[in-house]
């Protein structure tokens, strides 16, 4: 009964994801989807794309959190159009709930909508929100287990970044450990290693993401 | 629709965390659920309390997780009586599940079971899973805002753990913001600070659970 009602869920889920789909096409729109961990520098790692990118592109931001604005507030004070979205208690984001919140965006203007979704490996990766790119955070105090714990996370990821890259040296991390087993999951993943806190190696993922925006 | 089923749920699950509490207390075992992000460092506090605690105390541990089991083979070297409970896919353990797991203890001999939770800061803080006490474990690097995001975990944990606590030179981490946001969120909330990789400052809530155990 239960799982029912879950499938359920899921398929209409994936119809409103693709209606999303194709309505950010016809609008030139690059979605992201940014997930990880809580405290795995999704805040930190957007803020840096929106430094490299925003003299080129318009950029908007949708923050989803169970409760409060704290992230979006960083997004206002940067000056980018942001949305607050608050699950009040669900552990992911829906289609549906995004498709909620694009009246509050000029759509005929942004070039990349960056999604940063409910701070959680697991359930987040099992919903489509209407986005181009799954990009998926591990940081390094996590510990180098987390691919083999949380598959579903980076086998639906297009890009893995490996974030707080700078405290390798403080953990025990196999960072081979991580990428192979990445990479047995899903063989096409692309991975990056950033700190996003001094604004250091990021040159790559930019590139990426750039490649992608729709002209 | 949705919450009602939800709610249901939750009601079932009451039912079962009572049916547990009441068996757990015939049998004197003292039952720790221990929560946190993914890598936050609940199998390492785990095996410090492990340490502390073994030469006077029978303990058993079960380890929820989505797939794999990482963690109770590191038990298993203890030498501790472990159980792997995998999810499948669900972002939280419930109280049923555990029922089903206790065939493999020997609940005459047990003193103390810890429950590793599934890594995710959302979910796990709903259900009761028969534990007398929930102790929830915050890690330095998550950063100071994690009490704000997902107050519900800091709501209704007995005690939080600020894990990674030798970390906090080289994080903008301010201890004070955690703290009194949860006590605004629980006022009877016990805070500990711990360094489990080392080993140091475990002292304290060690203690703190020792004076739980049930005689
Ligand atoms: N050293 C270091 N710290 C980082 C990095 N990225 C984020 N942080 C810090 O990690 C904590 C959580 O970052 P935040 O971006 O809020 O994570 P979020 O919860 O995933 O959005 C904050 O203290 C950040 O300053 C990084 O690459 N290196
Ligand atoms: N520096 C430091 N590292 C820790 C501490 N506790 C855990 N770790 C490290 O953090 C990573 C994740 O720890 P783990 O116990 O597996 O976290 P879990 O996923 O919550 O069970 C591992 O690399 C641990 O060695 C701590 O107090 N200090
Ligand atoms: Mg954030
Ligand atoms: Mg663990
Ligand atoms: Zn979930
Ligand atoms: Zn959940």
């Amino acid at each position: 009964m239960e799982i029912k009602v879950v499938r359920q869920i899921l398929e209409w889920n994936e119809d409103c994801h693709k209606e999303l789909q194709q309505l950010f096409n016809e609008k030139k729109i690059l979605v992201l989807n940014v997930m990880g961990s809580p405290g795995g520098g999704k805040t930190t790692f957007i803020t840096r794309v929106i430094e490299a990118l925003r003299s080129d592109y318009n950029i908007g931001v949708i923050e989803a959190d169970i409760a409060g604005q704290i992230d979006a507030e960083k997004m206002q004070e940067m000056g980018i159009p942001v949305v607050q979205l608050n699950t009040d208690g669900a552990c992911h984001t829906e289609a549906m709930s995004i498709k909620n919140m694009l009246p509050y965006f000029d759509l005929d203007k942004l070039d990349l909508l960056i999604i940063e979704n409910i701070g959680n490996l697991v359930c987040p990766a099992e919903f489509d929100i209407g986005e181009d790119l799954k990009i998926s955070l591990l940081s390094v105090p996590e510990g180098d287990d987390k691919v083999e714990k949380y598959p579903l996370m980076f086998t639906r990821s297009n890009a893995l970044i490996i974030s707080k890259y700078d405290m390798k040296e403080y953990f025990n991390f196999d960072e081979n450990r991580v990428i192979e087993n990445a990479k047995k999951l899903n063989d096409s993943i692309n991975i990056f290693k950033v700190n996003s806190a001094k604004g250091q190696g990021l040159d790559g993922v930019i590139d990426y993401i750039k490649a992608y925006i729709k002209k």
